[in-house]
């Protein structure tokens, strides 16, 4: 079978390009899951997990699902019928966490903001002025429009007004400063398929000790068995207790990928991340590409940029992949057909990838009819990519 | 990483060994979860399935998350609050079904029988005369009790009562005969790291036209956004609608797991399972130990028998683990420190394997000062093992 796949650039908004080193660990012999050294590893990887959110709860986990298996843990957990919370809706994956709020009989207020921007929050402190949401959650960076929500207004917002603070670094985690614990976020969590650098099925999680108590005062059991955290905890935590089998494979995989992370530095990675972005972003703006985010506000990881006029979305993207086997996204809601999504995340993260995108594409829109100088765009991300940016 | 874990013999409840096909084909390149090449193999792995779930229902898939996610996503799919189920507990993972119906809501009656022991039908048949339950849910292999349960009488009991026969087969897929569509069973689940022979972390899931339109019928949204089966439908159908990002290199992993399957032919390795478990259980008998089930409710591919008076159960379990990379498992709930749980599934099912285990135990029992004829297991399991038997 490995001989009919392609090797794929993945450029989209994950999964990511996985180092060989990540491939080499998950393809070691299995242990059972409650083999002692498997126990040791676990430890392991909680513990640097814990680095990569910046936070020392002891609640920190990868949950046995995707991200949207961490997203509803990250809800279903602290949310009871009946209980108010805050939905900050800018994009697709916020709208999906008011629908798992709704699920779980929670009543949602939305604030909605246009697409393409992040939520204002002025806004926020205005409409939850003198009101006491049990839980304010919010999309770091909304992979749907590539805006990348700052976090520390909403932060006193949440601390202000009671409400745990829930936030999806599903796209963001390992590629941006994010610390967790200083800014006083109550939930965190992530997956593993994008700026961690591993194949797609672990959410990692981290809870405080805050969110724990409200978990351990529910007055109703957790409507997910499989996602409820105290369960989860007993298996992950000291007790060991058998909850699930946990996906072993994918937890070598992981432990590698954090091994990675932790040699090239956090810091590092997250330097790399905004610096080949940016050599992307020129580029994309030199092809005469129209941004969607607002300069300010763009994610480190994800380009979003308008489909020029008169070009055919889907056609450019299918000879991206079948010509240069390289894979963007298109766009999602109200975007299908509209957008271009460009990822740089984890190993995807890298200056030949955004030469080599923008090379492709200005072939491809001059296909289009649409023309740029040659190599225009190539051009403009070489000149964000001197020397001295490099080590700036 | 790789060289700081063993190897071990996994001969416990599962995971079981993992062939180094399915190893190589986990670690090839990931696509895109949305690359039409990916797409492909998605459908491929979905008529695999039903070739192994002997049922051509169209909603067969892998859900993304560990056999506990199978039955948490084969429970809230099909009950709503106030909705009447029928659980059938005779051991540890029968009880986690009534507590995730108890989640979902569901007024749970428990038709209860001691551990060891398999459920009476004829009991089940009059607890539920003129009764109209909308989920009839057993577990077929016990991994806590070592008990098989014979599914026949129990879909004749569904079907005159009009309710969905929702079967766990974690355990026994791919390890024992299984006719989903024949049977009649509505909803059937199982665990990738058992007798199907892959790593953990996913949970094939067949479910029947009738089982969809009781889900389409629904009057509340499924509890569960992750696990609502409407919604990974489109994902995995041919709308191709993004749900959630499937955990990609499992699913190559799961795919040569069915290959080898169909290389090996569904029906020669039930043969396999049955053949080298007779082996084994003569093994077991001959060195004095006892066993749990009842001989024609055994399952083959779990042997469960008591720890011997006297026997100090975790020290044995260590020390064939440190000195003999074998790994079995003990008892749970009532049966913690009294039970063994031998398991031959998938590539652990071997001749060798039986052999080995047999030796080592006996030699550990011994120390424990347990005698038997020295070489007593070995020679039964031997004598079990003849060519004509092999070849029967």
């Amino acid at each position: 079978m490995d001989s009919s796949l392609p090797q794929r650039i993945l450029l989209g908004p994950g999964p990511s390009v996985v180092d060989p080193r990540v491939y080499r660990a998950m393809s070691a012999p299995i242990t059972g899951h409650m083999d002692p050294r498997f126990l040791a590893l676990m430890k392991d990887v909680r513990a640097k997990l814990r680095r990569v959110f910046r936070a020392d709860y002891e609640v920190t986990i990868p949950i046995s699902g995707t991200g949207s298996a961490g997203m509803e843990a990250a809800l279903v957990n602290f949310l009871e019928p009946g209980d108010w919370v805050c939905v900050l809706s800018a994009g697709f994956f916020a709208a999906r966490m008011a629908d798992i709020a709704h699920r779980a009989g929670a009543r949602v207020h939305l604030i909605e903001t246009e697409w393409g921007l992040p939520t204002d929050p002025e806004r926020v402190a205005r409409e939850l002025a003198g009101k006491h949401p049990k839980v304010l959650a919010v999309v770091h960076g909304e992979t749907s429009t590539g805006v990348m929500q700052p976090l520390e207004p909403l932060a006193q917002i949440a601390r202000d007004s009671g409400a745990l603070f829930v936030v999806d670094t599903v796209a963001t985690l390992g590629g941006t400063p994010i610390e967790v614990q200083k800014l006083g976020i109550d939930v965190c969590y992530s997956g593993s398929q994008k700026c961690l650098g591993c194949p797609p099925g672990l959410a990692p999680i981290t809870a405080s000790e805050r969110a724990m108590e409200v978990l351990r005062a529910r007055k109703t059991p957790v409507q997910s068995w499989y996602l409820d955290l105290s369960g989860v905890e007993k298996y992950w935590g000291s007790e060991r207790a058998y909850h699930h089998t946990a996906p072993i494979s994918l937890i070598y995989a992981l432990n590698e990928a954090l091994n990675l992370i932790e040699e090239e530095g956090l810091e590092a990675r997250w330097a790399r991340h905004a610096r080949n972005m940016a050599a992307l972003n020129a580029g994309l703006a030199a092809l005469g590409l129209e941004a969607l985010a607002p300069p300010e506000y763009r994610m480190p990881m994800l380009a979003t940029v308008r489909v020029p006029a008169g070009v055919d979305d889907a056609r450019v993207r299918s000879r991206l992949l079948d010509r240069f086997n390289i894979e963007i996204a298109g766009g999602l809601g109200p975007f299908k057909g509209k957008l271009w999504r460009v990822g740089l995340m984890g190993s995807s993260s890298t200056e030949a990838n955004v030469l080599l995108l923008l090379a492709a594409l200005e072939m491809l829109l001059a296909e289009e009819g649409v023309m740029s100088a040659r190599g225009a765009g190539v051009a403009a991300a070489q000149a964000s990519m001197t020397p001295e940016a490099v080590h700036a």
